[in-house]
This record gives C-alpha cells, sequence and structure tokens, in this order.
C-alpha cells in the first residue's frame, strides 16, 4: 500500500472520542472489506450477547452468575434497585471511611495517623490496584502503599522489613472473596504473627474486602477489627478494579476514584454502541480476531510509551488470558483458545526485545499506547527546538512504521494523558474488548477452571507432606524414597515425596536427606 | 508415560551441580532418542564454536569484534594479557572506589556521605542492574539505588521528586558506551538540569562507565567528574552486568561482586563441558530447539516461585530475544528466528494467566525456577505442619504436574537459595545457553541490526518535526496538514507531520490545531 493509500486507510479507520480526548488506530492491521463482511454476523451476535450481559443475564453458566462489572460504573444500569442502592452505598462508605482515615478521626492504638497501608491480595485482587498505585498514586500519598502477593516467605519478609519502624501505623487491608484462597491467608497470618510479635493489636489495624457473610467476614465482625467491605458475587476477580477492591486501596493513596469512574463510564457508553467504527472495543476486538484467525495465533505486545504504565501489560495478562485462556467453547468443543500477552514500556523495551519483533519470529501484534501529554511544566531542550518527550514520541512513530514495513502488524491507543480519567477508561475499553472477543470466539469468559484445578494439584502435595512427615518420625529409621512411597501406597506419586522431602530438608525442618543428591534413587530420608 | 516411567526419566536427565547446589530437569520435555541423535551433529559444532569464541575468534562477524563476557569472571581466560590484565584492574578500580565511596572517603561537596545511587542507562545498562538490585540488594543498602532507564519526562520527573531533598547526596552513574544513546544522553541532561536548579555541581557528583575515549569519556573528564570506569569493546550490552556496567552499581549497593563472579566462573566450567548430559546449557538449549522445532515455535514462559526473581523474565527478554530474534542465518539465509520471553513469578501468576497455560492456546513451554531455602530463620506454622513455603513449594509441584498432564512442557531449574553465587550462576547459565542455541540455529547473536534502524527511524521523525515548526513559523498563517507535506516535499510523510503536530499542540509548544481532531484533514496548524 503505497503512502497516500495509507493515509487514507488511517484516517478511515481513526477512532476518536472528543469527550475522553481518546484515538484508536487499527489502520496498521491488514484486514479488508471481505474479513469483515464474514465476521459481521459474529459481531451482531456479540453486540446482542452483551446487552443481555448488562441486563443480568447469566453470562458465566458455569457458576451460574450474573456479569455486573458494567454496573460499578453506572449503578442505573443495574438490574434492580437493591443492587443500585448496594452500587452507591459502597461508593460512599469507601469515601466516608477513607475521609476518616485521612483526618486521622479513625487511627490506631499507638499513633494518631495511619501512615501505610499493606494490602494482601492476589490476582484481580493485587493486579489492578498495583497498576492503578503505578499509573496514578501521587509523589506523595497520603498513606503510602505495599503489596503481599504471594506466599513466598522470604518475599513477605521484605515487605515487613521495609515496615519495621511503620508497623503500628499501617493499615491492614485484606482482601479475598472467601478468605480461603491460600495465598492472601498465609499473608495475613504471618502479618498478624508480625503483629503479635511487636505485642500490637492486628484487629485494631485491619480492614477486609470480602464477600458478605464469607469466613473472612466473620473472622473481622467477631475480632472487631476496623470495618470490611463487601466484594460482590457478580464481580469477578479480573474486573473488579472499579469495585471496592479497586477503589478502596486507590481512595487511600489519595487517587481520585469518582473520576475514574467516570471516565469508565464514559468508555462504557462508547462501547456499548453497536456499531463497529463507532465502538473501539469492537475494533479491538475484530482487530485481535483478525490478527490471530480466531484462534490466538499471534502474542499481544503491549508497549506504553509512559514508565507510569508499566504495569498495564501485566494488569492485562490477567485480564485477557484468564478470560480468554479455555479449553472448550461454550457448546463444549475443544478449542483451547485464548491470546497471550507481554510486554513492558518504550522506548526502554527497544533496547530489548524489539530486536527479535522487527526481525524474528512473527508471531506477535503490538499495541502502541501513546499519551500525548509528556509532563507537568515545560521541558527544557536536548537539541534546540527538541525536548525528551519529542524523543519519546520519535521512537514510537519510528518503531511503529519499522514494524509495519517488516509486515508486523500494531494497534496505536492514544490518550491525552495519563490521570484517574483516563486510566478508567482504559480499564473499560479492555474489559469491553475481552467481552466481545469471548463473544466472537464462543468462551464464557468468566469462569476460571484451570485454576481452581491449580488449588487442588496443591492440597493434595501439602495432603500428602503431611502423611511422608508422619511415616519418617514414626519409622524413625533412614529409608529409601521408594520405601516411603510404598509404605504410603503412593508409588505413582515418588516423584512428589522426593521434592518434598528435598525441600524439608533445605529448611531445617527435621528431615534429612543422605547419599548422592544428584542420585534421588540413593537418597534416605531420616529425621535430622 | 506412566509414574514409574517417567520417575525413571526423571533421574536419568537429573543434572546436578554439587559445588553451585543447582538441580536442572528437562524431564517434562518431551524428546527422544531419535532427535538426539539428530541434533547431535549440530551440537558437537556448537561445542566447537563456542571454544573458538572463548579462545577469542571473531564471534560476531557483522561487527568485526570477540565476545569476551567469559573472560570477565575468568581472566586467565582471556586471550591476551593486556586483556587479563585489563579485567583485574577494572575489578581491583571499582573495589577501591566502592570503598571510597561506603567510607566517606569520597564525598559530594555538601554531604558527609553519598546516600542514593542514581543510575542512568538503558538495555543492557539496566535491565541486570535492576534484576539484580531486585534479587539481590539487602534490605538495609549503604546505598539506595534508582534507575531512569528511558526518556519519559514524566518518568524522569518522578524519579527526581523522589530524590527532591536527597539530590545533594546522590550519585550519579551514567551508563553508555558512546554517550550517543539518547535515552541516556537525554536522561543525563534532565538531571544535570536539576543539579544546576538546585545550585549543585554535577560534575562533583558525577561517574561514568563508558568506552575508553568515547564521547562520554572525554566529557567526563574534561568536566572533572569524580571518576569512569571501562567498557570494554567486546562485551555486548546484554552481556554485560558482569562487566562494570553490572558490577559497579552492584558493588556500591553492598552486593558481593566477588561471589556472583565466582558463581559465575563455576557455571561457566560447567556448561564448557562439550557433553550434553554434563552441561545444564546444552540441555537448556537443546529443549528449546525441541521445542520450538528449532524455529521459536512456543514462547518461554519464565515463571520463579520467588519474589525476588521478579525481574528475571524482564532480563531474559534481552538476553534471549535480542540475542536470537535474527532476520538473517549466517549464511544470509532468511530464517526469522528468535524465541519470545515473558513471564513474571510463582504462584502469584496462577491467579493469573497460567489458567490459559493450562486450558488454553498451547504455545509455549514453562521454565519454572524453584529455590529451595524459604526464607532467614524459622517459619511459622499456617496449618498444623505446614508453612507459607510448604504452599509456594506445592503450588509450583501442582502446575508442573497439571501442565504436563495436559500436554504442555516444562523445564524445572532449581537453586538452594538467592544469593550472589546462585544468580551468578543463574546469568551464566542462561548466557551459555544463548550461545549454544545461536549456534543450533546458525545466527550471529551477537549484534542487532534492529536496534540500530529504530534510532535511525526515530532520527528521521525528529528531522522531521524541525523542518515543520520551521514553516509553520516562517508561513504566519494556518495550514492543512496536506500543504504542510507538500511545502516540504514529504507527502509520503503526511502521517508523521499529523503526529508530530499533535504531539507538540498537547504540550504547550507553540503550534495549535483547529478543526475536527476526529477527522485529521480537516486540521489546520498554526503558531499559537
Amino acid at each position: 500500500m503505497d503512502a497516500a493509500a495509507l493515509w487514507q486507510r488511517y484516517q478511515e479507520w481513526l477512532y476518536y472520542h472528543e469527550g475522553l480526548g481518546f484515538y484508536l488506530d487499527v489502520s496498521r492491521m491488514r484486514f479488508d472489506d471481505n474479513f469483515l463482511q464474514t465476521l459481521q454476523p459474529k459481531l451482531d451476535r456479540a453486540f446482542k450477547d452483551i446487552a443481555a450481559l448488562e441486563a443480568g443475564a447469566i453470562a458465566n453458566p458455569d457458576e451460574d452468575r450474573m456479569v455486573g462489572h458494567y454496573w460499578l460504573r453506572d449503578p442505573d444500569r443495574a438490574p434492580s434497585p437493591e443492587l443500585k442502592q448496594g452500587i452507591i452505598d459502597t461508593l460512599e462508605k469507601i469515601e466516608t471511611f477513607v475521609q476518616k482515615i485521612h483526618s486521622g478521626e479513625i487511627h490506631p492504638p499507638n499513633a494518631p495517623k495511619f501512615t501505610d497501608l499493606l494490602s494482601i491480595g492476589i490476582g484481580g485482587s493485587a493486579l489492578g490496584p498495583e497498576f492503578v498505585a503505578e499509573a496514578l498514586a501521587p509523589d506523595f500519598p497520603p498513606m503510602t502503599i505495599h503489596f503481599i502477593d504471594n506466599t513466598d516467605p522470604a518475599g513477605i519478609d521484605r515487605t515487613l522489613t521495609k515496615l519495621k519502624d511503620k508497623l503500628a501505623s499501617t493499615l491492614v487491608l485484606v482482601i479475598s472473596k472467601s478468605g480461603g484462597t491460600p495465598e492472601p491467608r498465609n499473608g495475613m497470618i504471618e502479618v498478624q504473627n508480625a503483629f503479635a510479635a511487636k505485642g500490637l493489636d492486628f484487629a485494631k489495624q485491619a480492614i477486609a474486602t470480602t464477600g458478605v457473610g464469607s469466613h473472612l467476614d466473620k473472622t473481622a465482625h467477631s475480632q472487631g477489627w476496623l470495618d470490611t467491605f463487601p466484594m460482590e458475587d457478580w464481580v469477578g476477580g479480573r474486573t473488579s478494579e472499579m469495585s471496592a477492591v479497586g477503589l478502596l486501596p486507590a481512595a487511600l493513596q489519595g487517587i481520585d476514584i469518582r473520576t475514574m469512574l467516570t471516565g469508565a463510564k464514559e468508555m462504557d457508553a462508547a462501547t456499548r454502541i453497536p456499531d463497529l467504527k463507532s465502538n473501539p472495543a469492537a475494533l479491538l476486538a475484530l482487530s485481535w480476531y483478525y490478527v490471530g484467525n480466531g484462534k490466538g495465533e499471534k502474542d499481544m505486545v503491549i508497549l506504553p510509551y509512559k514508565d507510569s504504565l508499566l504495569l498495564f501489560s501485566r494488569y492485562l495478562q490477567q485480564l485477557v488470558m484468564e478470560s480468554l485462556g479455555k479449553e472448550k467453547d461454550l457448546e463444549g468443543n475443544i478449542v483451547h483458545q485464548g491470546i497471550a500477552v507481554y510486554g513492558n514500556k518504550g522506548s526502554t523495551d527497544q533496547h530489548a526485545y524489539v530486536q527479535q519483533l522487527r526481525d524474528g519470529v512473527a508471531n506477535f501484534f503490538v499495541t502502541f499506547i501513546e499519551v500525548l501529554k509528556d509532563r507537568e511544566g515545560k521541558s527544557p531542550e536536548i537539541d534546540p527546538g527538541i525536548t525528551s518527550g519529542d524523543y519519546l514520541s520519535g521512537f514510537l512513530q519510528g518503531t511503529r512504521k519499522a514494524l509495519y514495513e517488516n509486515d508486523r502488524q500494531s494497534i496505536t491507543v492514544t490518550i491525552p494523558e495519563v490521570n484517574s480519567y483516563t486510566i478508567g477508561a482504559l480499564i473499560a475499553l479492555y474489559e469491553r474488548a475481552v467481552t466481545i472477543y469471548g463473544s466472537l470466539v464462543n468462551v464464557n469468559a468468566y469462569h476460571q477452571p484451570g485454576v481452581e484445578a491449580g488449588k487442588k494439584a496443591a492440597a493434595e502435595i501439602l495432603d500428602l507432606q503431611t502423611k511422608v512427615v508422619q511415616l519418617i518420625k514414626q519409622e524413625g529409621k533412614p529409608m529409601y524414597l521408594s520405601q516411603i512411597a510404598e509404605k504410603l501406597d503412593a508409588t505413582q506419586d515418588i516423584e512428589a515425596i522426593y521434592k518434598i522431602v528435598r525441600h524439608l530438608a533445605a529448611n531445617d525442618r527435621g528431615i534429612a536427606l543422605h547419599g548422592n543428591l544428584g542420585k534421588p534413587n540413593t537418597l534416605t530420608v531420616s529425621t535430622s
């Protein structure tokens, strides 16, 4: 395509939203009219699916749940007055609570104000808050946020060491729908131990965001925690940033959550329009479908040219991959769907893997995120008439052009600046694009059976560990791995047993290994 | 394969290095003897290539350079006495300098000691130092490190705001081979401005790691910077962590660099052995070749189950993708090689994209990184007999097993703990695996032509910007984009012109747009 025709295509497909100052450019995806015609029936069905979903249909058939994250920013759309009032009440409750924390009206027993926030959660309860904190938290926030988002003992220790002198003024937020997910439960127990070791009263410094009536909810109430906030049944983890899960920590950090909701509402309105060219989420979903042949044949590389958007790709990894990465479609056919997502930031990544994107294996498409405003205030000149931001902008343009010339496709999302309004809109855009793509490829985008299976597999390992330790203590003499496996009637699990005792032996847990460590079948296991 | 046969395969392929306490398990890669036989001739050639490379052959024919990063940890292997002495001298120079900084013998004009380190660099001059800082920096380091690794004005502002009250005690390290790479040059100029605004003398607080005789080297000497450290011609950016590029910032943070070098040397010795089963890097390279059919058909997902290894995947993105992502092989055939790399950490990612890995599109293999030691000191019990670390270990095992059962392949790397010794070894392992794989697929793993092309494309954009601004000011009346393009004899660049003026208009740069922003051909451009 020559330059004139390409410029024509650029203008023909350029999407612009005046209120948001938002642009979407899909001109560098090489779909043609033929493809559009083929996809139109699927797209029409997707628009219908979404209208039903927004009206409260059961969109997650496996779990018999409604999917209501769109209602969070426009409560009038909730399918019942009770749901609507619940959304309004929670938002007000968050704002009232945050105001009392910031003013010191609610304060820890031994300090006039809470200075730090320790958020304990995983998956959707961490990725959204982490992304938003990095993108939007002010340089001098009213509270500094810290995260425990794993069950890594050394990681927990590192975070607690950072908080060493500030634990007495740290507000702990535990985010878990049931309270039963091991990672946040373990994090909570470890933090409770740290509080006890310092003689601090955990309950007087703790809040929870959890399902009403959950185990965690009951614990919080019976122990007299400061407060609890609801995690609704109809909000999935990966779309919970604009529920209490995301709003509460954001507000505590001084982020303007009302504006974030308004940005999302504005984008929701735009992406509700059942017409391809007027709907940026549909344009994204269609582009993904085109480039990956509806089967995820190309990876989605996310390249924001802005440091503060570094964690956007990690946020999207969950939103996109957990939603779309499914074994079966809604009819039960084996389809192995999904789109792999990765990326960091430009122009930094141009000095890392962009070499491969330009020249190497062509298994991806790029989404550039462009931010028009460089910084607050004036920029110094680096060269005559040229600023650091001009370089950043030039790098984005240069890379996009070079990729296109090498037959690598790309999308460009442009926002005027990084603020609560545009971040709300970006999140809403991708939530809707995933909804539409899920419908195009006919998968349930709202469950995660593989995650449950992973929890189960781990529980079996822990169960086996308990049995192994018991046996070794009972026997009181060195045993070969094969002997342990036989005695436990678990010969098929011998490798798991080996891994368990190797891990225990490395951690002074009363188990020792003797023999050649490189030859597991020579090893004997005993108490140490 | 039944459990007994799988356990047999596990033991048969288990690699163990006693000195390093290091394990590598490739039993879950489904290669067979037939494949091994087919690959053996290529592997033999790779071992020969590497022996030549280590002896000082020109391994980067495009740039006529030796590839000497292996000499950095074993100077006796350098191909000349001068090179050997240079390596020894640089290491000693680093240690002496760092000792003087830590003791306060070298201190800033207005403070008794340097408290913070601001490292300005991009690509290999950032990814290695960032990974190592996250993995190894002590909780209370002698100096706190900060990075500027981009040319994002807002990102630079954020870092400088953090250093606001500490700029007078901040040591600035500029890392750039030539000094001409725009991102570090821009960062340096912006930081110099910040110093000047505070009335601080930049030169008295600045050091550089750069090529001897480079523009930056000359600047540093003529301005009287505190010191400079050499960046060798025979060390590529992505393998420079154990040159002054990585060692200097690490040592300033209190990281034991001698031990890091020893760990790397130990691994180098192991990966020099020209025998598959005795060589963990060969086992890795062979596994990559097998799973991706020698064409990078599967993405490499890096999953360390340890928070402090979070940035390992980002480090490997450069090392692997920039080395292997090449258009042509060494004979000039078009091959579009490479392997895509992404990942974060477990078990966190099990609540994000592992859903897709288990159930979705099967376009990847996983590398689990297992760390045997959970933490310093004793762990509390979460359940009877069970710790947080047991959960972490159980999650790794469970996910590995479930992936295998779903026909997704994986590698497991096991290290005893995260310390300077094992991190040095891990870096050396992957450097060598990339060297071997590069040889197996016959590409030049040491150049990056696409990166150069990207710089050139950006320079053209900036050049165009200068012309556009000049024209608009000269004309003094509103012009359509097409008119600007015609007057500049650049009709093929009209889209670039549009992007340039849109960016300038968003940043109060004396350029204004009028018309319908969503319809570029309606816009007129004028001075504002």
